[in-house]
């Protein structure tokens, strides 16, 4: 089984203590590597909003010391009896959770985020065993191969790390909504970790992208660096009446309270908004719903199987996040412009070369 | 060509002259009978809540003198040359077209109603020829082949007639998001011309139906009159929390303002809800959407190939509306009932036998 015993302590990370969300050295335990278990030394882990929200306990279910990060990437150092699909050395992935059911009608169906028993957060999550989960703003991780994703030889791990939830959050409602048809159109509303990803998976489909954002100085990058076709400015009416009923989809990414209704008359008749921010309310008239059967539709994350397929895509069409590599004593600043979204697009702190 | 001159205004009908909505007898002409159109004698008229959103001006757009009705049944009694498909004596509907570009993408994907150019409604609508068009409430009608319907003969014309606005108005959605599928969930809202037909299809096809009403004294005849399985009085929030995320499929026929939350946490993960109501918004927490990937979707009517499916699906499995038939006479007194929404479920005039 292990050649670790679980009261170590020996897993080093950055954990808050309590609701300032500010982070510092901690160390603890990891569990003891099961016969289904692999053990990570992590290399990379990128910085989600989510890290945010439960370091600051904005939700009020933190569960402290809290160690965020649910981007992880690394380097698999051990594996169970029963590992079969991975083995040391290889490069590997760990997304936004590590346990659910295993037999519900959604775990069954590949949908395990879904988990009806309710899936387990790879941070500030309660486990089966009753512990609670700690994220890869840390040395190594245990987790059961189920939820492990493998990362190609040639995609670095550095680029990884986003796609695991940033990259699934954005690329599993777009395959649901079959947005992967070259020619259609595409809006994106947003321009932080899961926007960008958008962009770069609609053009990586084939699809005429659109940005909308509130802020100009978002041109130049959203068309030069993440090669979208077009950037609106969201209060131009003139430019958004000129746009109405020329959207196949629209990817809305926005967690900032904004209005729907300028977006929905934008889609076509049977058009798509899918939101995957958080606003406080969803809010628009029927009049922009009903008469051209138009459909908004909610998502988070994606299953397992999905995640990996998403992997391979970007490895094998060049599809990378683009990211700001930075080492964790810079994580409590990296937090405090995330929180002012004074980002391009998505930090990702280099484990391995800063942790000690 | 015609035998009929369009001067003879050999046609009756009823018609609102004013914002009072108040009908009375006026005769008016129709259209000679071109190579591609077909003179209907019309048997019954339904009457829809469109009816008097018109004959009443809600919207602003009203064109007197406004001859209502879009629920048309009756016997072909004139084809022109090319007609081919409908001879005389045949059983015909008209819904709530009379014409579109016959060329666009839509008119080309068999959804009419959702014509590039605008689809021409059956009254109050410009048709080509830049007359406003006159609907059921009258003797005959003169119709393009393509906007008719062919009523199977065993099928009783007063029952055709709601089918051609309520029932293919929740039978669309219906068939687009894959109701048809036995075992299934799904609920209720409203209980009028609508809700009433989604009940009907919904046990029609196999699903287990649950009405959701505001009143308990809908219950009886929800369950015995109409078929459903279970009843459920949206204001019981104890029966509310039970049923959280149990449904597969919602519809919403409910044109009062009302809450969407209660009703989006009903829906199982990837549960769809269709709004063919008309409240003055819709507004929900993405809490309720996102985590289950849930969705909300609007719909209008269908096309004319869709049309003609499900009146011979209502003819071979024998559902019918359940009607009030009335004589013209009564149609303020209608238009009142239904404005206090007293009906059940639909009125439908018997224009043959009081239309003199």
């Amino acid at each position: 089984m292990s050649s670790e015993s679980s009261s170590d302590h020996n897993c080093l990370g950055w954990a808050a203590r309590d609701a300032s969300g500010t982070l510092s050295p901690y160390q603890f335990s990891r569990r003891a590597v099961g016969s289904d278990d692999i053990s990570i030394k992590i290399t990379h882990c990128g910085v989600c909003y989510a890290d945010i929200i439960w370091t600051r306990n904005y939700i009020g279910d933190s569960k402290y010391p809290v160690v965020p990060g649910h981007e992880i990437a690394g380097i698999v150092k051990e594996v169970g009896d029963n590992v079969q699909n991975f083995k040391v050395g290889d490069h590997i992935g760990v997304g936004t959770i590590v346990n659910s059911c295993r037999a519900c009608e959604y775990c069954s169906d590949d949908l395990e985020s879904y988990c009806a028993k309710g899936a387990v957060f790879t941070f500030n999550g309660i486990d089966a065993d009753g512990t609670v989960t700690k994220g890869g703003y840390s040395s190594y991780i245990v987790v059961h191969q189920r939820y492990c994703i493998k990362i190609p030889v040639n995609y670095p791990l550095s680029s990884a790390a986003p796609l695991l939830c940033a990259g699934i959050t954005v690329y599993s409602p777009m395959m649901r909504h079959k947005m992967n048809q070259p020619g259609k159109s595409l809006g994106v509303i947003g321009l932080g970790g899961l926007g960008h990803m958008a962009v770069k998976f609609g053009k990586a489909f084939g699809l005429n992208v659109t940005v909308f954002s509130t802020s100009i100085s978002k041109k130049e990058k959203a068309l030069n660096l993440l090669g979208a076709d077009k950037f609106v400015i969201s209060s131009d009416q003139e430019q958004m009446k000129n746009l109405a009923k020329s959207f196949d989809f629209i990817i809305d990414t926005a967690s900032g309270d904004h209005p729907f209704d300028p977006y929905m008359a934008l889609l076509k008749t049977a058009g798509i908004l899918v939101l995957v921010g958080f606003p406080r309310e969803v809010k628009f008239s029927p009049a922009n719903l009903n008469p051209d059967m138009r459909t908004i539709s909610g998502s988070v994350t994606g299953g397992m199987k999905e995640t990996q397929e998403m992997v391979d895509f970007c490895a094998a069409c060049d599809v990378h996040p683009t990211i700001e590599i930075i080492p964790i004593q810079y994580a409590n600043e990296a937090h405090e412009r995330l929180a002012k979204r004074d980002v391009k697009y998505r930090f990702v702190i280099d484990i391995e070369k800063s942790l000690e």
